[in-house]
């Protein structure tokens, strides 16, 4: 008898780093893997206050259904913090999403029909890959190097693939740490303009800088290139600089794309939480969220030098990585050895993180691994790396 | 130009009901147009209580990511209202949802394939109707009468068309009002168990009943009817009884649909608000939503029969309708006038309801109207029908 699930879902599976997760709860535990924020980086008290400021009137209209494109003072706010981004739009041209996932779901919905080719850089973001994957789409991956992904064939490969959407987390990116630079952002904007792709800018990371900010999105050409305003689609998140739990994001998008996005979202889950989205606008309004910032960046900024110090520590010339300039990972290697097998040695001895398979559409690279900073001490993530290397040794080449 | 957008995107309209709501906007309307809950009847003040008495632990974990499935209390709370509607299930068959609707838009991408048949009772909810051609599906509507959907002759048509879902809103139906009585909720699973097909049941209102209780959900004679186990999908929602908001409901189904569901929704969004897991869970498990709902099915129960009244001394024997026995919802017709051309006419004279056209899957009776009580007092309801009675003259037949 059929279970009903159709084919595309029955053969999916879940996402690697989630299904990690219940190996994180193992008491003791040091978990590099996922990319959570740290509890003490997130204004939980301040959210409380937010909340009980808020106003007889506030709270009852935060307590009713909502338009599906967001609130207007949110809109408003998120306009706000684009323009600090360089992205230059009206709060119209903002679509309120519940998480900056659910953009990429959208995209996906809106656009792409079975078959349709959609080009990731390798490594990428694979919650990415299964939204693509569950819409029917041929993925294929385009390699990088530490300056992100290669733009030299990107045109001739678009000439010849014909992708309807190349996707991108050009700043610090999920999980390589690598920030795409202006000149490489310009000619893949270029690239999808003379072949007819939309690039989709995954941005979560770029408020969490170390020294240097990071050049503007490529949303922020849309202007200066020539004809490109209906080719890119911009999505970002409070999850990394507020707290994942509201499941609030963005979407910048042009008019017909944002509209087809509305009526997905409509469809899907009406709107974001009304509730959520005065509790962001206060508190981002009321100045605390940008006060914040600078404690983040200097948590995380010290988190990746520990863990880069740790790694030449521990595991000197065996491990191969590039320090990121912000973000919330390092994405590293071991020559000859496959990390899937390593994790297994290393949750015996009580630390974990993520074998890179993951973040390939195409694995055939089985040396790398993604290592986050972003939940931990220098001390713990010390002691983290200290395990990792106890067992590297015993794992076959 | 491609503007990207794919075309089944393209040709979709948005919900007729939240196009509507500009309208609600305007000073001085009446509306009865909204399912949207008396802002009274909203517990704002309680849950920004909740949200202060939460413990620093709880409001630590309340900021972080959190399972797609929903958080382990909540799942907990919410087997514990199941069970008084005899549902009778284990929290790990629960998958918490953004808001109900987004049940439908799940059940619709893990089952629907291009082209497959899904069954609706005529009248049915919109955004179900959105969700099912969002996912290509042929819609197929079965008449009804007081009683809901008529179940003489759905085995045979079942055979014929060969459905894969059946959708249903059994209980004080949207927009009809309607309650399905035990005798068809069995039969029509049987037809399902027989035909292969899955029902899909709604149920955001079952605990809005105003003298009596209605039938345990379809979802409960999964053990008693024969090898039905497999054949039913059980969705609900906080919206109509704590705050629509918060964004919460919730999914019962057998284990591969649920698998599916929760991997659709972790490329979707993730997971829903965990602040407003933590939020309802307490709100609901320190007895406070118990105590509002007296409240709620006597403030709805009033509605009910202020609108009924006011209908019977303003319109006399021009309209018909069948008075509600729980819900918002008050489905009604006047003979041989297209409502659309008389809502023009009513919102010059600043009252509104929702054309009954917005209802079915294949319109063929513009004589239909659903009026809802759900936001105003009697007073406003018979202000509201009166405007709609004196501008009913001029519309043509």
């Amino acid at each position: 008898m059929s279970d009903f699930v159709k084919s595309i879902f029955r053969n999916a599976v879940g996402s690697p780093i989630r299904e990690l997760k219940k190996y994180s709860e193992i008491p003791g535990m040091i978990s590099l893997a996922g990319g959570y924020p740290a509890p003490e980086l997130m204004d939980a008290q301040g959210v409380q206050q937010v909340v009980g400021n808020l106003s007889t009137k506030q709270l009852t209209s935060a307590m009713q259904y909502g338009g599906t494109e967001g609130s207007k003072e949110f809109r408003a706010t998120l306009a706000t913090i684009s323009q600090e981004r360089e992205l230059n739009c009206h709060p119209d041209e903002i679509l309120v999403l519940s998480g900056s996932q659910q953009g990429i779901d959208l995209v996906a919905r809106v656009i792409l029909e079975p078959g349709d080719v959609v080009f990731v850089e390798a490594p990428t973001y694979p919650a990415a890959l299964s939204a693509f994957r569950l819409a029917g789409a041929t993925i294929h991956q385009l390699p990088s190097d530490k300056d992100g992904m290669i733009v030299s064939s990107l045109d001739e490969e678009m000439r010849r693939l014909k992708p309807k959407l190349l996707y991108l987390v050009p700043t610090f990116g999920n999980p390589s740490g690598r920030t795409l630079p202006l000149e490489r952002r310009t000619l893949a904007l270029q690239a999808a303009v003379r072949n007819n792709c939309v690039i989709l800018e995954d941005d979560p990371y770029s408020e969490l800088w170390f020294s240097v900010k990071a050049p503007p999105p490529i949303y922020s050409l849309r202007h200066s290139v020539p004809n490109a305003q209906n080719h890119c689609i911009y999505i970002s998140s409070l999850s990394k600089t507020l707290a994942p739990a509201l499941r609030l994001g963005w979407m910048l998008a042009p008019p017909t794309l944002l509209r087809a996005a509305v009526l997905a979202k409509q469809s899907d889950d009406m709107h974001a939480s009304t509730l959520n989205q005065a509790i962001a606008a206060t508190y981002i309004d009321n100045g605390t969220f940008a006060d914040n910032l600078p404690r983040l960046r200097k948590f995380y900024k010290t988190g990746a030098e520990a863990l880069c110090q740790s790694l030449h520590t521990h595991m000197g010339s065996r491990v191969e990585f590039d320090e990121p300039g912000g973000g919330m990972f390092v994405w590293a290697r071991v020559d000859g050895i496959d990390t899937s097998q390593w994790l297994k040695r290393a949750i015996a001895a009580k630390a974990m993180f993520v074998p890179g398979v993951a973040f390939f559409a195409s694995p055939d690279d089985t040396s790398w691994f993604r290592l986050s900073f972003a939940s931990l001490d220098p001390d713990g993530i010390d002691q983290g790396i200290k395990r990792l290397s106890t067992v590297l040794d015993t794992v076959e080449a």
